[in-house]
């Protein structure tokens, strides 16, 4: 592990992003549980492997173990705390679905900055900082999906573009590193980066190319 | 690891409740592979991924690798004679699903403790090892119901409390590993008292609350 | 690690075999993307996923962190290549099933010659490194029929042997291991052997036997 990191995981930004982008992962599950009809038990459950997903395939992948989820408490409190709120608040949230993907797009932002920084911590190279970083941010949406019968958001058609928004921050975090650049700007910036592409990708309904023959809607 | 523990994983009580819980989810998962109409090697690979699947995220969580199952062929052996025993015999069994719930309740309660004990050993804190001990025992059946195509039963609504019950046992061994209390009884008792209770919670249909709005049934 | 091994991961020809392994897997892939209707995107993280999933459980499984994916820029490049040509060329290609199956195969037969092997340099027993062996191979066309919302071709009735193929051309790694056989011929004839076996399955319908009661079409 370098000491010369332009970010690195002990910095307070780098744990903010994390418990903010495990808490947006954490609705997103709760909410799809409401969307399934699970219980109370279903829906912290799925709050929670949502939230902890992608930074567990993280931690397993870099062979930090056992990941954070499994050594710090902090972990676990967004979860069963966002669990029980969306129990009993979810009605006046109307159009569930829409507000799930708000709250996707904001974890995939934060996690997308934090799994790249946990990456170049650990001594990846930069391709493969950037890869682990997309793996850590889309993780816990596929855990998500999977466990409740759903093909994962990154993958279905019509899914507006999921994947490069977290490329580019992850990039940005990539370059920024190489570069000596500023820590905070470059963490925060790298995460609303992805969080605003994610989100005018939905609105406008930008669209990677289909294959030829296959209509795109 | 510390010595002073009040299970092991040596102690003969806790590796023979790791075989039964571990030959209990292999007919579990022989069981749900014949109303699935899956041949004898789709079957023997449920039983053996249903079996195996909690202890080796288990261990990999741990970053105890390569995980048991890979490193001791007596794992192997309840996967593989199940599959063979329900592949004949399976027709005398009738309503399937119940009977598999009723061993897939004794390999929660088994589990639970096994993973419990394991965390434990290698230095979890009381509230992560309860964690790791809940996975253990939901991640065979996880793995079960996602490889058949169904949603996993600890997730799925009017699936009476599951959770609920390996997380009383996996708090009993941890309450008990703190009071220095007897091993052979407190291993025996948690998974009595997940796998009754989990009995119970099915047969008086105990249900945790649901989102407002959303019907119990 | 032992140093006498017949055959090791430095191999060139072990290195080839997985590069072309990570290719057809990737194409794969790709193919069963096309036929979901998934865009680009959703096709090269398929792709990618399918060719890199065997690998990187196996690696997991062993302790071998970072896997091979996450240090070794090389095995991205097939399933992004391999993206793009099917997003152009796919028309092409009629039946996409059936010619997705051969590339599953190929993948197969590749895949349980180079987990074995890196199984058996990690120290494994023989038992074991035929289990892991397995696991690689059927790996990645689990993670890709799992995200695709499919049941995996390992399990499905009807799915003509799969894992038998697998299990042989492991054990013959295992065996001319054992008897310290010639490197060469015996990984490639390994692999061809798995490979053929599997097409003759498909080609001629062999099945193994199902639960009684239930009839094999």
């Amino acid at each position: 592990m370098q000491q010369s990191r332009v970010l690195d995981l002990s910095d307070p930004v780098v744990r903010v992003l994390e418990i903010i982008g495990v808490t947006a992962f954490a609705i997103s599950g709760a909410l799809l549980a409401v969307r399934k009809r699970f219980d109370l038990v279903g829906m912290a459950v799925l709050a929670m492997a949502t939230a902890l997903g992608g930074g567990v395939l993280r931690d397993l992948i870099l062979g930090a173990t056992p990941p954070a989820a499994f050594t710090n408490v902090v972990y676990l409190v967004p979860p069963l705390v966002v669990s029980l709120i969306v129990l009993w608040w979810h009605p006046v949230l109307e159009r569930t679905t829409r507000v799930l993907m708000v709250f996707d797009a904001a974890g995939l932002g934060l996690f997308c900055v934090t799994g790249t920084v946990k990456a170049l911590e650990f001594g990846l190279g930069p391709v493969q900082a950037v890869l682990l970083g997309v793996t850590t941010a889309v993780g816990g949406g596929v855990v998500r999906d999977l466990l409740a019968g759903e093909i994962p958001t990154v993958l279905r058609h019509g899914s507006e573009l999921y994947v490069i928004p977290a490329l580019l921050g992850a990039t940005v975090v990539v370059l920024a590193d190489l570069a000596d650049g500023p820590a905070t700007p470059t963490a925060v910036s790298a995460a609303v980066l992805a969080f605003v592409l994610r989100m005018l990708a939905m609105r406008y309904h930008w669209r990677a190319p289909v294959p030829r023959g296959t209509t795109s809607d």
